[in-house]
């Protein structure tokens, strides 16, 4: 099965899935090793680990060569947090053909417009108009090379405070215009809106939720509301930015390192990770030892880039 | 004083100053955050950010890249792994060109091979001839656009078994070629011969050492050795793998992350590092509002934008 | 002076400028060396050159990357066709300071919508709301790292039929946020309307059009008109498709090349236009000759990474 | 059949196959419009196009992102100059992998060091040793993940003056590695030693010349003499240049585009080449009409880009 197919049974399966964010190859590679079933290229984290903002500001080809790495190191499904579709319907469908050609198990477009704000930031932000939306999944849908590629609807409704009804009205509208699921976001500290629009929702497409504000709500009550996955959209790079300052400051403060390897993964963990061993086979395998007989045709480079310099291009 | 300067001040100076190394746009600014005086763009970690390994899989234009974006986000210099130099002189000129222009403070070239392979792999790796190596060094210095910009030769001898007087030979050819400092590398577990290196080098011009192997090593024995500087050459990149590992693996265990945000960074802290704030300063000033009569026109932008402009970050 | 001096010399002056289209490294050093003093990187013809619409197909980093190539090879100034900006005044903001980081002279904003639609597709496009398009000439102003850098205005009212007083009117708001130059466009194939703009305008500050449409307008009628600056958009790449679709379809036909040599640049020219000539001073001045003594020292790459791939990496 | 399919039946072939050399999108649309069968994305045109020299100044992403934008618009197969690969086998095996992924039909490696010097520049440029080079063929081999990926083996031993049993051993050695098929090169003025060397050669696998020195050539002379395939190795960038220069000049000269149209290609022809045409069906197919309770708030896209969707292209 290819890596669209399995995102895809994942979410059409009844059990629970859970995606962890990943950000870089080796945030995937880490994600994947701790034994998720999927991965979420978040854009929030992707952007920070550039060192941009969650506004596009970085280019969508930027965010592209991120995902590419991580896509070559994993082999689970990648869901690539795809914003608001980097422009207009035609935008869509070039992110959404790139993505299919790197490996990427699928999109997630939400109905903001661009560039978008993070949807902790303010209240209120505006929404694309519904048939524009509508739109892009369906160019989305047209363009996908790859068949079984995903294309998630992430509905910002409830973030923006337009209520049950209006998410549910555009939860419809995507669903028709060819989404394979629902993502319904919410920043409030409860679960309770998400939990009711997931039993309005009654499980007419897989559906998605972000507990990133509501992280206590419970298994259950998830599946009780039908939710088929949930996303950890941030928590690698959070893990990561919290080790990093207070390894940063331990050491700048004992200007030594010496007992603070306990909290570090060791030099040769790093240079497992993408298995520096194999070199050494391949080299075994790739250079073979030069015969004697042919040592003396053996011309080391500068000499021999000395006796190019002599000489003169014949077509100059 | 721009960065490069900054850089060559370090290095001048008698007390002595450590580098972080950082790999990505968001380790950059922790390094900066936590106090340091400058940063080590390391090939290693970012390779392994990347998921590659550190035989220069990654080409040098996305190395840039990196580069690039922790040059964008801080104010102290940073100090570039410039592997061997990514080929021969004339490779060295262009990577030179590019650092320059991104506003890096310098670059620092090993005496081995391309494609290199990480110095903790392997004994007895081969170095590159010395005239060849001086050739790289006098090229980098021709080339560089900033007067200030510093060239850092690294000198792989102890690394590769061949001894004190060869590594002694190779740092004074590549001082009289131009060399700004001399990195004299190690991979023993103690810092005798780094140590010894320095009392024989005395000072002819400013010595870095990365004590990865040799953590023990203490501020006194480096400074009457005569060492200017330290490179802590990885241990941002371990801490964050580390963290990532162990958040991932319990996350994935317990299937929740309601115990575990006392580990993580806030949200609020992942959105303020890069100053999400001042996009709503800049909307108010930069999205004027609407004059009257086109107003019923404006629902997008400046309008709903003004709204989210006196709203709060919840996280923040 | 710098590029961007240049720039704003060349549209201060009294005398008529005129400004080359470029999409490429190549072809910015073939209009440089043809005597014109600017050169104009055009969207469309960047776009086509990369293979995609002008409709923001190709990323604003994409785009970057072939300006930096151009600017690396050119030293009169160049202004970059910025579209409408890749976005609000954010993107505009971020473009801005990497153009001023690449050495580009000076950016064109156009007041229509992201994603652009090419000018001389459809009818009546829409326009961006004036006060919107004014926060993004503020924005880019607020953000050039280069005191001299341009920031050219165009109005597309005459393109989209808004008529003279429309076109008047954004012309004024735009030179108040703080545009170097007005670049007034028409798409008609008499000059008229700009003609008409350029009487009304009178030297508020200078004027720049684009005579795709209408190329036998003369000298006196646009120095008559108060235009300081002609910019001839596209005529680089359109002469470069005309001639390898005659060359490669008599290729094609002939089955050889034997009597078409005269019809192409030599293979020297090719050479000798990015000096491969420099090499061979540059490989005289730092690939010294290895002296004999070191013969035996130098231990070639296959022999040696044999040996390595015995040893063992002793922190894994 | 896949591109790479197709390339394989070509080589194959009994007939003789023309090659025609591309370096952009644009001119690889071109090559293909005008019924080539297949394509080659030179090293030495990529890098002119791009400003720089051929000798490894680009790096091999940044010829990756050249050879996808020719890919992306072309359906004949393209087979990349992949110079000397990039550094050691392990390059090679990077670079064949993403060639792969790219759609790319097949790599052509020769045997020369990293960084290469282009062919035509000085005598007896140092050739890698022959077990190296086999090394390499066999890395590609072992890593294309597209079965019929193409692999061929470029034979330098004539361009350096080793002459034909050198040049022969070689082949022979590269055929045996696993090569699909001989590039022979050669830079004198006349065919003779690469028709020589096809009649040694004797059809053990499919063989490649360039005539770039001997254009006179005869297709019969290369049909006896066994050849399979025959590239016109920079053609295409040579016409653009010739063309690009002559009419800078003349632009220049009359500070006037007025009688030089007829050396152009239209702008339609320019809008017509990648189908801006069909951005409006798309634009009716996927920016639906608002309903009408909405369309107050529809200002800018839907509606106006239906208006735009009625219009016609004046150019095409």
């Amino acid at each position: 099965v290819t890596a669209s197919q399995r995102l895809g049974l994942i979410l059409a399966s009844e059990s629970l899935t859970f995606l962890m964010e990943a950000h870089s190859g080796v945030s995937a590679h880490i994600v994947e090793e701790a034994g998720f079933e999927a991965i979420w290229a978040s854009g929030l984290t992707i952007a920070t680990s550039l060192g941009v903002r969650d506004c596009n500001e970085a280019s969508w080809t930027q965010v592209l060569e991120v995902v590419e790495s991580m896509a070559d190191v994993t082999s689970i499904p990648i869901l690539v947090d795809g914003d608001s579709g980097y422009g207009n319907f035609n935008n869509v469908r070039r992110l959404v053909r790139k993505l299919c050609e790197r490996g990427v198990a699928g999109v997630c477009l939400e109905d903001k417009l661009f560039p978008k704000a993070n949807s902790f930031l303010g209240e209120r932000q505006p929404l694309v108009d519904v048939a524009e939306f509508c739109g892009k999944i369906r160019a989305a849908r047209d363009s996908q090379t790859d068949e079984e590629f995903c294309v998630v609807a992430r509905v910002e409704a409830l973030v923006s405070g337009l209520g049950l009804g209006e998410a549910l009205r555009r939860a419809h509208a995507y669903r028709e215009a060819g989404a394979s699921a629902i993502l319904i976001h919410s920043k409030r500290r409860s679960p309770d809106e998400v939990l009711a629009f997931g039993r309005e929702w009654a499980g007419r497409c897989p559906l998605i939720v972000v507990p990133t504000t509501y992280p206590s709500v419970t298994r259950e009550q998830l599946e009780q509301a039908g939710v088929s996955a949930v996303i950890w959209a941030n928590h690698t790079l959070r893990a990561a930015i919290a080790a990093m300052r207070r390894v940063c400051r331990e050491i700048h403060r004992r200007r030594s390192t010496a007992d603070l390897e306990s909290n570090l993964a060791s030099v040769g963990d790093v240079l497992s990770m993408f298995d520096h061993d194999e070199l050494r086979d391949a080299e075994a395998r790739y250079l073979a030892p030069t015969p004697p007989s042919r040592a003396p045709a053996k011309v080391e480079s500068a000499a021999a880039h000395a006796g190019l310099a002599r000489a003169r291009a014949p077509h100059a």
